[in-house]
């Protein structure tokens, strides 16, 4: 089974002015965070958009994703949709498709208790030959998985990761110390992209920070730092990435998919890696102010001259 | 253009015991609907789970209701789906089997602002030929879909009404006001099974109760009774239609999905209508005993001798 | 006992420009609802700005205002605080200072299960001689008082009714049948300013608005329709207080305490009952704009010339 | 200007069995904290049950703490109450029975903007003469005070440093980062007991763990491991107390009030430290199996033999 370690990036869908995919650009995008050294790649994430994807777009960017990757890194794919029966055909399609995991959340619009999720997940897992790992993101899925399902699932082999957006770094290190305690059936994973110093510092497993778009050598060195034990020089990346995330909230007055996302996307467009910084409906592109501010801020902290 | 007024009952989609779709109870579910003289059916609604569908039994169902109601009542369609692309995908499919319009939330799982979710319902209503219903339910989607969004889209005749399922009684007073004011672009409907005496006092154009499924007949006679100023007497089959409710707080400790759609399904197999309450995995059906309880209340509101 | 019924209005707590209470206005506002026929008055609600006031100030109006109601109606008092221990001495003061009841709400800042809030109110109760009302306002307390709490409360004779301003209509009709059932241990009295027709329809025993501080003789012949079962009048009524509500939605940007307060007192003060609607620091009055609009509203419904 | 830095364990306020303050065991506890080297102390915090206490509790707690702590450490002092008219009253009373400073929140029960809670909090600078500590606690207050506020507070004077019990943790990174910048104007401190080795390396002033009641030497340790750079050391501190964190979780099915606070009582009497684990009304103590399994969990952790 393939370890999840390290930093792995939610990779960008890169569009063109038409509304299309660009898989130009994201043939770049994928050099740009493999030769940075990253650990893995995760298609179709939130920063990749996946919810504005047709079925046929998602099939476009794994496919493409996992040829260029070409076995360098592994690929792991989001599945979003709303039920276990849904996600299945999602699930299914990725693996055909090349990915080595499938990234899962709970059931979406639909209303359901803990055991429902649990038995969600099994459903998913008994439908693909290829690990599965949860996503904990309430702010999209509006529900929390707990501490005691993650480690149900993970100690019968339901699950093989976790991926944690939930914002709750209490519950994030009890999962951590947890999972230790029980053998580490779970690689524990963290999407915050300006704690991820003190996350690796309680013994996390990786992250996956959206902001490792505009800049992976950033937090491969960062995670590089953690590992060796130099608390000093990982503090001091993580310091630097976090005045880089500051092009997040450039955008004022913008939906969180809008201005986040948006801000990732200028970036990447603005270091050359993917061709435009496009956006897909009914989303609108940043101004022109507002990319101008992000591009001071990328001289500041070295990513550009 | 179709006007969407009066009883319009979101339909439950029956299962077999082998997780299958039920054509044949969906069938004796939509007479006795229409046999009770509702004024329009509602397929891949919430109460139709239409989130543990896949696309192909999505159209199993679109496709068996629109042919048995045979255009004795029109038929508007769900569309739960992520975002417009997507959604514009469902909403094609209904529309090409039959559906007289389309039923559509604010987009799921993205973060977008009011004016992203106007854009998100013109991309729909541009890509289909049929009237677009807004539905507006909160505790799925998370959103609450603004007065001042409505009323534009439904002056600048992107959607032709709005199902409410909001819970925001002082919001949905205001929203017939407005709608009034403005010369009555919408279909106003509400998704409340127990409030509907009220809501048809203060000018509601219908109602959309998952109720109905057990009892159209009541939920008709309550509709006439308003519409034909009985006030004394919409209450009191509103007080019965109420205690049937009551079926819904049946099942204790279930979640929101398993437990008031359960027993709308248990209620209309006991009734004979359906052949058996299953429910789509993960969601398990009641229990015996929750089953009986049920029984007693269809019993005491005279819906079993 | 006191019975609780009818209109009861939660009484506007008149400021001075200096930002002290002020009495005189006070008592003309207490004489502009009794005479226009509630059925009884709330000091210290939301309405009341109770928040804001000290405890000096508090004791200050109630005393004021039961002398000036001077019998002819009876005056239930507010007595928000953060816990039992808390609202007892609120509670006690109020009694002392002649009031025919308290008015409760479940604890703030604390974090209680059900168990705790229902002793919470067995505390109060124990520990004042008149009837204690449970004030249900989840916007502010954050967290909704439950039907079996309410109505076990009610029977055990701890609570002589509640004042529902949940939003929830459907929880507020099941509470109406579930006391109608229980032999009315409780009067059940709702807050919400425009679906009092449809609430009384359904059988609420009165209404608590805070609009009703602009309008008293509106409430009144909508209750005495109500009562009278004209329900055409009712909702015409109802109608046109829905229209005066407006007023609540002028200020544009505005918190909830300065936004809907702010236009209640704009209102009377326009109307001439107090001198000013000036607002206790931190919140300030609306801009003379915000007042000529809705002035304008006063002259469309009829209460100006 | 008293600075505040370290560890500043929010105490908690002991019990005797006839529900009164017990200051005999508070006098041991405050030894307890000072004796093993905590840098300050916070009386009538959420850990010190101030919701529960009557004003002339309170004063009594605080004079106690401040006369046993007897300059040793300085004593900062909650205030929480509803508005600034309110709170300035109890901060008037903390300031004249010795607080070296009173801590703050955002109004409650109120429905208030940013703006009007900066005049909040300006309001209660104005009326005081010791430095004001704002404390973010959304989940008891049910707001969030936001980076442009703080920092505006603390570059005008207004507060001198913030208590963090939000739970989120990029705001507060984001928050540390903008303060240096800023050039230091606040004292940032978290309140969450089992992060603080990621905190501390962030850069932030120091911590407020409940947990510290419990074994304030570990906290000193970890701080000053911290503080002497040596990471490894502080990881392995904040892993022990991260064990003896879970008496939290001992309790189910309990209150936030009644299973956290609950078990940081239990645990310093099974210590020895206060005489009795009791909560004031309407909480209940723990069974003696939950007590039981805390002092299983206290032996693992070293603190009992």
């Amino acid at each position: 089974m393939t370890e999840f370690r390290g930093i792995i990036p939610p990779v960008l869908t890169p569009f063109d002015a038409a509304g299309r995919v660009d898989l130009a650009s994201l043939d770049r995008l994928v050099d740009h965070l493999v030769d940075a050294g990253v650990d893995g790649l995760f298609a179709l994430g939130s920063s990749g958009q996946v919810a504005y994807l047709t079925d046929a777009e998602r099939d476009e960017v794994v496919a493409r994703t996992v040829a260029r990757a070409a076995g360098r890194v592994p690929v792991v794919v989001g599945t979003a949709d709303l039920t276990a029966p849904r996600v299945i055909e999602q699930a299914r399609r990725a693996e055909a498709a090349g990915a080595s995991g499938v990234v899962v959340t709970a059931p979406l619009y639909a209303l359901n208790d803990a055991a429902e999720v649990g038995r969600h997940f099994r459903m998913v897992a008994d439908a693909v030959g290829v690990p599965v790992l949860a996503y904990d993101v309430p702010v999209r899925v509006h529900a929390k998985l707990g501490l005691d399902l993650l480690l149900e699932l993970g100690r019968d082999g339901v699950i093989a990761g976790v991926k944690d957006s939930s914002g709750d770094d209490v519950g994030f290190r009890r999962l951590v110390a947890a999972n230790v305690a029980a053998g580490r059936p779970l690689s524990v994973l963290s999407g915050h992209e300006v704690v991820l110093d003190g996350i690796f510092l309680l013994g996390a497993d990786g992250g996956v920070p959206g902001l490792a778009n505009v800049d992976p050598a950033g937090y491969v060195r960062l995670w590089r730092a953690a590992q060796a034990g130099d608390w000093v020089a990982a503090r001091a990346e993580q310091d630097r990435l976090a005045r880089l995330f500051e092009i997040a909230f450039v955008p004022k007055g913008r939906s969180g998919d809008a201005g986040g996302i948006g801000a990732f996307k200028a970036a990447v467009a603005l270091l050359g890696v993917i061709d435009a910084p496009a956006m897909p409906a009914p989303l609108q592109g940043l101004t022109d102010a507002e990319t101008a501010a992000i591009r001071t801020i990328l001289v500041e902290v070295g990513l550009l001259p």
